[in-house]
C-alpha cells in the first residue's frame, strides 16, 4: 500500500507480539521491523517476514525510515529511561501506566518532542487510556455525579508474584474479580462510598510445594499486608496440571460508571466497559490505532507530548470524515 | 464568574429546558437567554432570572453577545432550516438526528459556517453522539470484529403516535426493549447475525376507549405493518390512571457492543452503555459540554461544521489538560 504508516516496534514481550499482530490488522499500516535489546538472531516473531534489528540500530539508521515508534517496554524500568530519549527522534506511542507519575514522565517526553518537532502519544491504553477517556466524558457530561471503576476479572502479575514469594507456594495466580453487588448498587444510580477494597475480591489459585501446609499458606496469603489483608479474599488450591491447562491466559477488563442527576428528579449512568481475554493484545491493539493518529497528529504539526485525551475520535479511524459521518454517525 | 462562556438557547421544548438546567451545573458557562418563536411573555422558564426574547431578535441584537448558541429545535422541520442561517452568524451545537439525512446538513451548515469564520458542531446527543464515538472506537480498535447497537429500555415517541392513531385507543405509550437474550449472545463474544428485530422487542401500554374491544385492538397494534409486524409485540391494557402515573417519564438509552478478535485465539469485547431517566436531560447535558468544545475550537481558529468525531475529549472538561492528566488519566 502506498503512503502507509511505517511503524517500529521498541521492545518484544507480550505487548511487541500484540502490536506485530495488530499492525497486520490494518492495512494502512507497514511493519518496519522489531527492534530488540536481545541478539536479534535469538528473536522468533510471530510472522516470519517481520524483520528483527538490534535496538542499537534505531537512533543511528532508521530515524527517516520509520512514522510511528511504538515503545513496548515496561513503565518501570524501560519507559523512563527510553521514552525522552527516542522522543527527540521519532514520533512514539506508548502504554506508560504508572498513574502517580504520569505528570513527570509527560515533561520528561514534552521537551525533547517539542524541541525536534515530534508527537508522542504517551499513556495508551486501556487504563490509562480507554477507561481515561470514559471517566472524562462522565465528568463532563454528568457534572454532577460520581465515577466508579472497577477492575476485572484480570490477572493481578503484581499479586500472584506475591503469591509466589510465600513459602510452600510452587506456583499460582491471582485475579482481581469485580463485586457484581457493588456494581449493581451503582448501576442503579445509587451513589455509595465505595473504596477499592469494597468494588473488588481476590481469587487466589495455588500450587503446593510437597509437604507443605495448606491451611498456614492459605492464612499467610489472607493475612498479607497491603495485597491481601483488606479484601475478601479466596484460595483455591490446585494441581500443577489444572495452572497449566486452566491459568495461562491473561484475561482483564473492567468498568467505568458515571451516575449522575441532570436534574433532581432524573439520574442517569454512562457504563464503559472491557471484557479481554488478552490483555496484551488488547493493550497492543489500541497503541496501534493511536499510532495512526499520532501519525496524522504529526502532519498536522501538533507537536510535543499529548495523551488519549488530546486525540479527536476521527483521527484513530481509516475511514474519511466523510464516511465516518455517512456510516458511523 | 468573569470569562465565562456566553450562551443562547434557541428553541424552548423539552431539550431547551434541559440545556437551561445543565447550564446551571457548569459553572463556567452563563446563560444569555431563551429564544423562541412563541410570545416571550407566554414562556415560564425553570429558572426565575433566565431572560426570554423573540427569536427574530437573535440575528439583529445578539450576535456579538453570544458565544455559542444551543439549538434546540426538531431535525424534521426546524434544524434544516435554522441551521444553516445561524451559522452564518453563531458558533452553534445542534442534535441533528436524521442519520440518513446527515451529510447533507453537514454540507449545509459547512458553508456558511466555514465563510464567516464560525464553529458549528452537529448532530450532538447520545445517538448520534456518544453511541456514535462508540461505533468508532469499536471498530478502530477492534477491526476484525462485529459492532451492534441496541436501543432502550426506551420510550418511542414514533411507536407511541402509532398506538394512539388505533381505533379504540384512547391513550398509550410504547417502549423499546432490547433482547437481553441477543445481548448476552453478542458479550459472549461470539459474533451472531441480528436485524433490528431480532434486538428488540415492543412492549405497549393501552388505555382503551369506553366500549372497545380488547382483542380487536391488540390484533390491529401486533399486526401492524412496519412499526409492530415483525417484532416481537406485547400489549398491555391498563387504566388512565396508572398511564398518568407510571408513564409520563422519558427514559431511554441502550448499548453499543463491539465484539472482535486480535488473534484467531483471542476475542476482545468492548461495551459502552446508557441508561437515562430522562432522554432530553441528558441529550442536553451533552450538548452543553460540547458548547464548551465548541467555544475552544473558535478560539483555535478551527472553522467549519464538525461532528463528536472532530473533538477531542479534553476540550469537553472544565478542568485543565494538567488536571486531567494528574486526577483522570
Amino acid at each position: 500500500m502506498q503512503n502507509s504508516i511505517r511503524v517500529g516496534i521498541a521492545g518484544y514481550g507480550n505487548l511487541g507480539r500484540g502490536v506485530e499482530t495488530a499492525i497486520h490488522k490494518n492495512p494502512d499500516m507497514q511493519l518496519v521491523g522489531i527492534f530488540t535489546r536481545r541478539s536479534p538472531s535469538s528473536v522468533s516473531p510471530c510472522f516470519a517476514e517481520t524483520q528483527v534489528y538490534s535496538i542499537d540500530e534505531l537512533l543511528s539508521d532508521f530515524s527517516n525510515k520509520i512514522d510511528v515508534l511504538i515503545l513496548c517496554g515496561g513503565s518501570k524500568d524501560d519507559l523512563p529511561q527510553q521514552g525522552p530519549i527516542f522522543a527527540s527522534q521519532f514520533n512514539t506511542v506508548d502504554s506508560f501506566d504508572t498513574h502517580a507519575r504520569i505528570p513527570e514522565y509527560f515533561a520528561a517526553v514534552d521537551a525533547p518532542a517539542t524541541a525536534h518537532q515530534k508527537t508522542c502519544l504517551i499513556s495508551i491504553g486501556w487504563d490509562p487510556g480507554m477507561f481515561s477517556i470514559n471517566r472524562l466524558l462522565g465528568e463532563a457530561l454528568l457534572p454532577d455525579g460520581e465515577t466508579y471503576t472497577f477492575w476485572g476479572k484480570g490477572l493481578s502479575q503484581g499479586h500472584s508474584d506475591a503469591i509466589r514469594r510465600v513459602a510452600g507456594v510452587k506456583a499460582g495466580v491471582q485475579y482481581t474479580i469485580p463485586s457484581t453487588d457493588a456494581i449493581e448498587q451503582v448501576r442503579s444510580g445509587a451513589r455509595p462510598e465505595l473504596a477499592t477494597k469494597d468494588k473488588h475480591h481476590r481469587d487466589c489459585y495455588v500450587v503446593l510445594e510437597d509437604g507443605a501446609n495448606a491451611a498456614t499458606v492459605e492464612n499467610t496469603i489472607v493475612t498479607m499486608p497491603d495485597y491481601f489483608a483488606d479484601y475478601n479474599t479466596t484460595v483455591n488450591f490446585i494441581s500443577e496440571e489444572t495452572l497449566q491447562k486452566d491459568h495461562q491466559r491473561m484475561p482483564h477488563g473492567g468498568f467505568v460508571i458515571r451516575s449522575g442527576n441532570t436534574s433532581a428528579e432524573q439520574s442517569q449512568v454512562m457504563e464503559f466497559s472491557l471484557k479481554l481475554e488478552s490483555n496484551p493484545e488488547f493493550t497492543a491493539s489500541v497503541l496501534v490505532a493511536y499510532a495512526r493518529a499520532c501519525h496524522r497528529l504529526n502532519q498536522s504539526q501538533q507537536y510535543g507530548a499529548k495523551t488519549a485525551f488530546d486525540v479527536a475520535p476521527a483521527l484513530l479511524s481509516i475511514k474519511t470524515s466523510e464516511q465516518l459521518r455517512k456510516e458511523l454517525l
